[in-house]
C-alpha cells in the first residue's frame, strides 16, 4: 500500500467550532434561551441561510453601504452556461429575512406576530480582522398591523434580563440594559434645526468613550450654524446625552433640569414613551435597566425605543444585546403598515467571552449519566438489557465499547468523560463516581441521585 | 410621503421555510432525535457551515466528480484586491467535516468518539431540479483508533429504528432498515476476477427497480470475460442480490443454497459480520430490519456493513436513512487508523414527505399553554403578575396584546393560535378552550390538565 500524503487541516479564521464539552454548554445556553422565549409565547421560525441579493440589498437605511461590503454571495462551482437564477447571498442578520418572511407569508401569519429566531448569520469580514465571520444570533420581534402597543417595548428588556442574568456562567456578571427613545434626541434636533442630524447622533453615540467635554466640543462644530445658536444647542444635547436615570421620575427630573424650550411634540412623546417603559420595568433589580439618552443605535432604522446591553465592568466591550422599535418592517415588500419592536442577543460573541474567561460550567464530553460495562462477551446481551431498562426511564446511557475484565480502564474512561455512574453487569452493582460508593441496583427501578 | 415601490418577495426554489405551526412540528422532531441520540451516549458537535475547497474536494472515492458539481463556493461581494485567503465552500454532507474535525482535534477527543450532528447542508442543484438545495441531516458516527467493535454496527440501526418508528406523524409508516455487508459482494467479485467491479455494483444496486431478469442480463455483459465464465458469475451475483433474510439463520441458509465455491476469506467475513449484526438486532419487531444483499450504497467509501432505509409501501422513494462502516475516516489528514461506522437521517426529505402527506401533528402557531387577558389599563400590572406566576411554574404564557372588554375577540385569537387556556384577569378565572369550562383559579398554584 502506498503511503498517502498527510495534509493536517488548519482552522479557518472567523469560523469557530467547539469540542464536545464546550458544545454541551452552548446547547445549555440555547435550550435556556429558547425555553424563556417560549415562556413568553414567542413562536420559532427559521428562514433559509440565503436570500436573493435583491432582498439583502433592499435593507435600506444608511447602513446599506457598510453591510454590502460584508455579504457572502454563493456560486455553484460548476454552473452550467445558460442557467438563469437570482444571485443568492448568505444573510448577515435575522431582521432582513424576517421582513421578507412576514411580507411573503402575511396572509398565513397571526398578528401580533411574536417570533424568535436563533440561527447562524454570516459577515464577509477580512480574514485578518479576528472577528467572527459565522456566528449565532438569538432574536425576538413582535410585529403588528398598523399599531403595536408600547407594552411590548417593556417586554423585550424584561425577557432579556431574565435570560442574561441566569445563563450558566453569567450569574456573577453585572450587566445593564440601557434604554432610550430616539424621538427625544430626534425631536430636539429637528426642532432646533440642527442641519446634520446623523453627524450629531454619531457624536452622541460616542459619549461614553470620549467623555462629556469632547462630546460638547464635537457637537459645537455640528451645531454652530443652527438657528438656535451654537453654545446652547451643543450644551443641551450634551446634557441630554449625559442623562442616566434609574426610574421614570428620575428621568423627568433630569430632563426638567435642562430647561429645554420650546419642546416639540416628538420630543415629549419620546419622554412619555421612555417613562412608560421604565415604569413597566420597575420590578427588575436596581441597575438592571437604566434610561440612557446617549443610546442611539448607530444609523439604524429604529424610530422609537432603542436598547443596548453592556457589561457594567467593561462597557467598552460594546453591546451584547441590542434592538429597538421600528415604524415599518417591510414597506419594500407589502402595502401594509407593520410596526414592530425587537431585540437580538449577539450569542456567539457573548458565549465566546464567557468561554475565554473560563466561566462556563465544566461539563464532560458525554451526555451520559451512566456507563454500563461487562466482563465477557457472554454478558454482553445482559448489559444491553440493563442499558435499555435505564433508557426506558429517560436515563442517558453509554455502553463501554467492549467486554473487559480491566475495571480500572472502565473507571478511567468514565472519569475522563465525567460520567457520574458506572454500572458493572458482572456484579449487578452501580458505582457513584463522586462518592466512590458501589451498591446493588435494579436496572428497572434505579434513578440517579440529584 | 412618496409612495414606495412594492416588490413582492418570491420563494427561492430549493430553500424551504415553514410557517410557525409547521416549524413547531419540526422542532418536536429535532428534540426527539436529539434526546434519543443522547440516550445512547452520543455527544453533539457542530462544525462551521464552510470548509476550505481543498477539504471539500479531498473527499476521495469515486464519488468525487459528482459531488464537485454540487458545491456552493463563497465569495465576498466586495473582496479587496490582495486579500489572500483559502476558497471556502458550504459543506454538502457532515462526514467530510467530521473527518476534518476528528483529525484536527484528535488529541482533545476521547475515543471511541461517539458524536451526533444535526446541521444544514447545501447542494448546488440546478434550480429547475425541484430538489432541496439546503436541508438538514441528522448523523451519528462512532470512530475509534485502530479497531472498532462490531457491536456498534448493530447499535446504529437499533437507534434509527427507535427514532423512525416513533416520530410524531410516522407512527403508522411501515419502514424497513436494510442491511448488507460489502465484503460479501466484493469478496465474491474479487475472488471471481470480475474486471469492472464498480459496474457490477451499480447493476446490483438497481435490482429492486429493474427486476431480477434485467439484472441478470446486465450482469452477463459485465461478467462475460471473467475467468469464472459468464453465466455462472452473473447467476450467482443475481442470486446474492436477491437475498432478503430476516435472521442470521435465514441468511446463512439462503447463501448455502447458492452453492458458491470457492469462497474467499473476505466473502466469509462479510457473512459472519452481517450474521452477527442480525443476531444483535433480533429483539426488534419482525420486518424492522432485513439482511438485503442488494444494498451496496453506490460507489461510496464503505468497506463493511451498509444500511439503507425505505418506506415498505413505497421503496422507490429511495433511502431516507443510510450509512455504513468505513475503514479509515481521515487518512488524508492524520497518520492514524480511524475506523468508524455511521448513519445519517435525511431529515428534511423525510419531514417534507410526512408534511405533504398531511400526517404531521396539527399544532398551533404559539407555544403558549395559557393566554392571559385583562379588561382595562389599570388591570394590566395585575395581569402581568398572573403571567409571571404561571411562568415561574414553567408554563408558557402569552399576554393578549391590549386590555379589552371584547371577550369574544380574545377567545377567537386564542382559538386561532390553538392556545388551550384563556385566563381572564377581570374574573380571576381560567377557561379551558376544549371543554368550555371556566373556573376560579390561583395563578401561583394552577396547572394545566394533561
Amino acid at each position: 500500500m502506498s503511503k498517502k500524503k498527510i495534509h493536517k487541516p488548519v482552522p479557518v479564521s472567523g469560523f469557530p467550532e467547539w469540542l464536545p464539552e464546550v458544545r454541551r454548554a452552548e446547547q445549555m445556553w440555547f435550550d435556556q434561551i429558547r425555553a424563556t422565549f417560549e415562556r413568553y409565547g414567542f413562536c420559532n421560525i427559521e428562514t433559509p441561510s440565503v436570500e436573493t441579493l435583491d432582498v439583502i440589498n433592499a435593507k435600506g437605511g444608511d447602513g446599506g453601504a457598510d453591510v454590502d461590503k460584508e455579504v457572502y454571495v454563493l456560486e455553484r462551482l460548476h454552473k452550467e452556461e445558460g442557467d438563469k437564477e437570482a444571485r443568492l447571498a448568505l444573510h448577515f442578520d435575522q431582521t432582513v429575512p424576517l421582513a421578507r418572511y412576514t411580507a411573503q407569508h402575511f396572509n398565513d401569519l397571526i398578528f401580533p406576530f411574536k417570533r424568535y429566531q436563533m440561527q447562524r448569520v454570516w459577515r464577509g469580514e477580512r480574514p485578518q480582522s479576528g472577528r467572527f465571520r459565522e456566528f449565532y444570533q438569538c432574536d425576538i420581534d413582535v410585529i403588528n398591523v398598523d399599531e403595536l402597543p408600547l407594552h411590548f417595548d417593556a417586554e423585550m428588556p424584561a425577557i432579556i434580563w431574565e435570560i442574561l442574568s441566569s445563563l450558566p456562567g453569567m450569574e456573577e456578571e453585572k450587566i445593564q440594559i440601557r434604554i432610550s427613545n430616539r424621538k427625544i434626541l430626534m425631536g430636539f434636533l429637528e426642532d432646533w434645526g440642527v442641519p446634520d442630524i446623523p453627524a450629531a447622533l454619531r457624536i452622541v453615540d460616542k459619549i461614553e468613550k470620549v467623555g462629556k467635554n469632547q462630546t460638547f466640543s464635537d457637537l459645537e462644530k455640528v451645531c454652530s450654524h443652527t438657528e438656535a445658536g451654537d453654545i446652547t444647542a451643543a450644551n443641551i444635547i450634551t446634557g441630554l446625552a449625559s442623562i442616566k436615570a434609574s426610574s421614570s421620575q428620575d428621568l423627568r427630573e433630569q430632563i426638567a433640569n435642562l430647561q429645554i424650550s420650546p419642546s416639540s411634540k416628538k420630543f415629549s412623546e419620546g419622554i412619555e414613551e421612555l417613562a412608560f417603559v421604565m415604569d413597566q420595568l420597575a420590578h427588575l433589580p436596581e441597575g438592571a435597566v437604566v434610561a440612557d439618552l446617549s443610546i442611539v443605535r448607530g444609523l439604524d432604522y429604529y424610530t422609537g425605543t432603542v436598547y443596548e446591553t453592556v457589561f457594567l465592568n467593561d462597557p467598552s466591550y460594546g453591546s451584547i444585546c441590542s434592538g429597538g422599535r421600528y415604524d415599518d418592517l417591510a414597506s419594500n415588500y407589502i402595502n401594509k403598515n407593520l410596526p414592530g419592536v425587537g431585540i437580538s442577543i449577539g450569542f456567539s460573541r457573548l458565549f465566546e467571552r464567557i468561554r475565554t474567561q473560563g466561566k462556563l460550567p465544566q461539563l464532560g464530553a458525554s451526555p451520559a449519566t451512566v456507563m454500563v460495562a461487562c466482563e465477557t462477551e457472554e454478558e454482553y446481551s445482559n448489559m444491553m438489557h440493563i442499558a435499555q431498562d435505564l433508557r426506558q426511564n429517560n436515563i442517558n446511557v453509554e455502553t463501554y465499547h467492549k467486554p473487559t475484565k480491566k475495571i480500572d480502564r472502565v473507571l478511567k474512561h468514565a472519569d475522563k468523560k465525567k460520567i457520574p455512574y458506572v454500572w458493572f453487569t458482572q456484579f449487578g452493582e452501580v458505582k457513584n463516581m463522586t462518592t466512590g460508593e458501589q451498591t446493588k441496583a435494579d436496572s428497572k427501578k434505579w434513578k440517579p441521585e440529584t
